[in-house]
């Protein structure tokens, strides 16, 4: 409980560059903070950090098992993926089991983050597909649930369509509060996206951890997404990414999702808490400096781990050490 | 002179999502401050934004004339170019003038900012150099003032080389501070980057800007740099970039340059004036909507110009407007 922010800093040679501020929380599901840094009352957008919740009412409708979905399927409707090979082709396989395609996912298509697959596609020769949107498998449970349930699918983006009132349903069970009453934005791959207090966030992924306060169905869905996301690691990001890190290397302690404009959530089960951070300029090099000193902090971040994700090196471009990512001595540096 | 700082505000729907702060300020040549925003006696690393000073030295040498360099040569010893063709072949083309080559450049090379020439390369099998390096044309000016001077070219990024020591004495002298005694660290480049004061460094734009209080040799070769950063704008940066907007659509009034982590400098010949700030996140977005307002507070920028900038629009994957960028209320909004 400190009123002093979550502070980074970006140095190169003896001088800090740069600096990036922030708050944080960590929740028990009972509502009780064991840590906050900065005003947690804030509202934010959490984007896609809450995939993980926007994805139970998958779970909850009976799909995966009626299509045979698998783990790698959870996952991927938990990600923001890097649009590379098995992301594609997972998503592709994925909507022909359900009777659709590529062309009813209404999220559009943008180049991966990955230079590598750009030049990938370029050489191939292959267009840009809806299927290589980041959201993609997201969308692709969107869908799912919305055949699912018997509802048209065109428009499942939408605010007032089923598929979107579900998921602010489960969101209000989760963060406990009316989510029909938020303020409502659109979210870079146009579905509807809510400002809500940090605190409330963090109280989600508490929820997430332990679910035990909520209807059983709700906390099996809740479990069997948390080990798809640790067992899928790949399918949640993708190569080079701090989620995949996270959620392969600490399988079973932390299932962890970032969203846009330096958010960042994790749900710790065997401690039973929630994390949710934001930095205020949407900086995501470091909300992921911040929630891996938050894990440190919380003591579950293995010792190997530790220095390349609390203190990650800056290189310059012939990959000579310039530089660090680091917190603040002001924080928990 | 105020002591509230810049700050940007990022907007989706009802919400102000992220916002960044900074400093700025606005100098006269004789040092007195028109105009500022935050502690501008903080110091920062200027990064790119001091090329057009980094390249006195190449006109000084007399190389322009002795290797017929144009304005798109000077331009690009300013520029932190995209590597598009235009930038690349010039920059092959001017080393082959000299006597050297690609292998000369000690920059290292990266892909383009641009994903359209990512995949142009790709698709042509074309292996990344390092003329393709946002730096190459500030190295190739380095490297040609070394020929000019008959000393060894290699390792002319070191601190210690003759063409370092020569941009540290006209940057002491256009920022009036001792540049050999300020803290140093290693650029993207591989070139030493100084920290010293905002202040400082509006200082120098405004010399730059009004060149009359220093020796006419070095007045006369900022004048000829400030009209090749006008005359050749898309070798100042390329296409899409906010670099290019400036110089090429405010010719004669504004010469602008920004640099990596959130600083950005123009000068404003017509105004006598220095302009320098810095995001204190590093945020490229927020320098160029802060620089944007500070010329629109200045009564530099046309009116056709104002909204695109001072007001940018953020859109999602599919085209649809989510939000947009802008000065605070708390600041000039």
């Amino acid at each position: 409980m400190s009123n002093s922010p979550v502070v980074i800093e970006v140095t190169r040679g003896p001088v800090v560059e740069s600096r990036h501020e922030g708050i944080a929380a960590v929740v028990k599901a009972d509502g009780g903070v064991v840590a906050s840094w900065g005003d947690i009352d804030a509202a934010i957008m959490p984007r896609s950090a809450v995939k993980p919740i926007q994805a139970i009412p998958l779970i909850e409708s009976g799909a995966v098992e009626r299509f045979a979905l698998g783990k790698e399927h959870m996952a991927l409707a938990c990600a923001s993926h890097n649009g590379e090979a098995r992301h594609v082709e997972t998503v592709r396989s994925w909507l022909a089991k359900v009777g659709l395609g590529e062309g009813d996912l209404e999220c559009g298509a943008h180049p991966s983050r990955l230079v590598w697959r750009v030049e990938e596609l370029a050489r191939a020769s292959a267009p840009l597909t809806n299927a290589s949107n980041n959201c993609s498998g997201k969308h692709s449970g969107f869908l799912t649930t919305s055949v699912q349930h018997g509802e048209p699918t065109k428009g499942y983006i939408r605010y007032d369509h089923p598929v979107q009132k579900r998921v602010r349903g489960v969101l209000g069970d989760l963060a406990r509060l009316d989510a029909d009453a938020l303020p409502c934005g659109t979210d870079g791959c146009g579905i509807p996206t809510l400002a809500f207090p940090l605190r409330n966030l963090a109280l989600a992924m508490a929820n997430m951890a332990d679910p035990t306060r909520l209807a059983s169905k709700r906390a099996e869905a809740i479990g069997r997404l948390r080990a798809a996301m640790n067992a899928e690691p790949f399918m949640v990001a993708g190569t080079d990414r701090f989620c995949t890190r996270l959620n392969g290397k600490l399988g079973g302690v932390i299932q962890a999702k970032g969203g846009a404009e330096g958010v960042y959530c994790c749900m710790l089960p065997t401690l039973g808490l929630g994390v949710a951070l934001k930095m205020w300029d949407g900086a995501g090099r470091a909300s992921e400096v911040a929630t891996a000193t938050i894990l440190d902090h919380l003591g579950v971040l293995p010792a190997a781990e530790r220095e390349a994700i609390v203190h990650p090196p800056i290189k310059n471009v012939v990959g000579l050490l310039v530089g660090e990512m680091r917190p603040a001595k002001s924080w928990l540096g």
